[in-house]
């Protein structure tokens, strides 16, 4: 099926935020410049508020830092974490754009097999753009990209996919691995280029980074929550797997897809593993219990939207996982209170906005 | 999770045979000859059992016609396919071997995109002595594979894997489509390489093409039938593609893996879309219904062996598709055959097989 050709890729200017979570200056755009400058970032600033964040020149942007976050959600800013790039979802929140695409800091063009500048975004969108087909794997990876289609097999009732969601996208150089991987490995680095997009199958969990990622945020915005992590909280680094999981549950219900693979940034930097582990470890020992429960959660047939979806979720943990600890009944919470500011943010169409707009910097 | 390393890849030479179907002289094998000379090939001939097969010098083999087949099966031969390559599954059932690997005979050796020979035998030898990882999609594909692992947000309790039942390997050039897309797309080529295998997720089907396909045989053999088509029959060109389905809901009953991606292989001719609609159009018509019915086929607890498992199959082929078209109530009776047959040439441990041997030639 043969999809868009390169040069038709919409751009998506006005239609598509950048969001950055980062406690330092934002000297790594300048590499991205040819592929970010037409877009507008949204800058979410962690820890320190007094400290000024630099961004190169020439940048669109509007910047968070947590003053502004507490000014915009007065008590509700509860929900968002503290010293932890879990902060970034307020960006998620605060758009008002169609689109989402949110990377790190530390991440940088990647080059192709061909020594080709990779155009992350670009890719991105073609996900978007393009179904995904989660109801029967396909053999030849993506059925839409060019030179590629359903095989023989493939029922026809279902070659015309479902809307994607969310394009996961891949790092080169440094994996995303867990503290224990990255202690016992110090040294393995990501050099596979696989040239695939793969639709994740329904009923199936994945792993999803907040890295590289893309997703439609009028599609599933409000299930992007990146829980609360960092400051005060006995976890982190599972900000982005708890996002991916609640959105992979809700996806799966309400018949849209996830893909994942290309594109590939260049990730540079591997993070202190053992600073990792104090984060992680608690995160470990939960996800053995985490995983069995979004496997066994079901959906009522009222949950027709992401926001019934998203809390039914935050009752289902606090019904099942509050017996794990405590800190799933205080996480059930921020799961409401997030979808309570999203709703005062992102008031239906025709609606007015309650809360003070985002300060134009 | 360093795998083994390339190097060091057992041959497996005792253990796997090399089953080709076929109608004419084997000239493809001399450019396998590096690859395959080591194995015992079993030659699967179609059609006319008078006509000679030339098979290249060199190679150890046996070869079974269908007066071969009648002779041994007796009456039961009925399940086994005339004029169609789904005649393969007979050498599965009389290989003494624990691993199988099927390729048709217009599929030559392929290029890495080094330009090197790809040894496909090799990477589906190390497909499946490697775990598979059905139950948590790892966005880094193979976890086993050198250079790659587990990344962050895998429940270590799932990292052990499960044994790998199937290895199906893709391929280069002519791409395994239906006839309706051969029609549509006569000139479209795979070129791509995807640098990848992965485990099909558990709960998910997927067209398993039979062309470059290896199994263990002692894991999942008797699910390896390949139905009814061909000669005398409404439907062709489904076979391998219902091995699959009923080989994919068995591993995931029994807690197996399947992987797909690499090895590819080089196919070189695209059959004549016009023949091969006619052998698919009730297939396309009745896949509607087939997808469905497996995806909701569930196994008792009792099914605790594969030919249990099978049996119970054909029980629910019978019960549900027999509505669909009277070929199925055909299939389910061949299916029952099939287990008969293959069971008396395959009896338990310390039994007595009670066929015929296999003609050496």
């Amino acid at each position: 099926m043969a999809s868009a050709s390169r040069a038709a890729t919409p751009l998506l200017k006005d239609e598509l935020d950048i969001v950055i979570p980062t406690i330092r200056n934002l000297d790594f755009l300048e590499m991205w410049r040819p592929f970010f400058q037409p877009y507008h970032l949204i800058i979410v600033q962690d820890g320190d508020p007094n400290k000024t964040i630099r961004v190169p020149e020439g940048f669109d942007y509007e910047l968070y830092n947590r003053n502004d976050i507490n000014r915009i959600l007065g008590p509700k800013a509860s929900c968002i974490s503290f010293k932890d790039s879990a902060c970034r979802c307020f960006g998620y929140m605060v758009s008002k754009k169609k689109y989402i695409y949110t990377i790190d800091d530390d991440c940088f063009v990647a080059k192709d097999p061909s020594g080709k500048d990779i155009n992350a975004l670009e890719q991105h969108i073609k996900n978007l753009l393009s179904p995904s087909t989660p109801f029967f794997f396909n053999t030849l990876y993506d059925p839409y990209r060019d030179g590629a289609d359903f095989v023989r097999g493939y029922p026809f009732s279902l070659r015309e996919g479902v809307p994607t969601a969310v394009s996961h996208g891949l790092w080169l150089n440094i994996p995303d691995y867990d503290a224990p991987t990255q202690l016992v490995k110090p040294l393995e680095r990501n050099t596979r280029y696989v040239d695939a997009i793969l639709t994740i199958p329904k009923g199936t969990l994945f792993p999803m980074c907040g890295m590289n990622l893309a997703f439609d945020r009028e599609l599933i915005g409000p299930a992007m929550y990146f829980g609360l992590m960092g400051d005060g909280q006995p976890i982190g680094r599972y900000d982005d797997m708890w996002a991916g999981w609640c959105t992979k549950v809700i996806t799966d219900h309400l018949g849209l897809g996830v893909k994942t693979g290309l594109p590939y940034i260049w990730h540079s930097k591997a993070s202190n593993p053992f600073v990792n582990l104090k984060k992680e470890y608690n995160g470990i020992f939960w996800q053995e219990e985490l995983i069995p429960f979004f496997q066994s959660v079901s959906m009522p047939k009222e949950a027709t939207t992401v926001q019934k979806c998203y809390l039914e979720l935050a009752k289902q943990v606090r019904a099942k996982l509050g017996k794990v600890d405590g800190y799933f009944n205080k996480l059930a919470d921020s799961m409401v209170t997030w979808i309570e500011a999203w709703d005062e943010l992102n008031p239906p169409k025709g609606g007015v906005a309650t809360a003070n707009g985002p300060p134009k910097k």
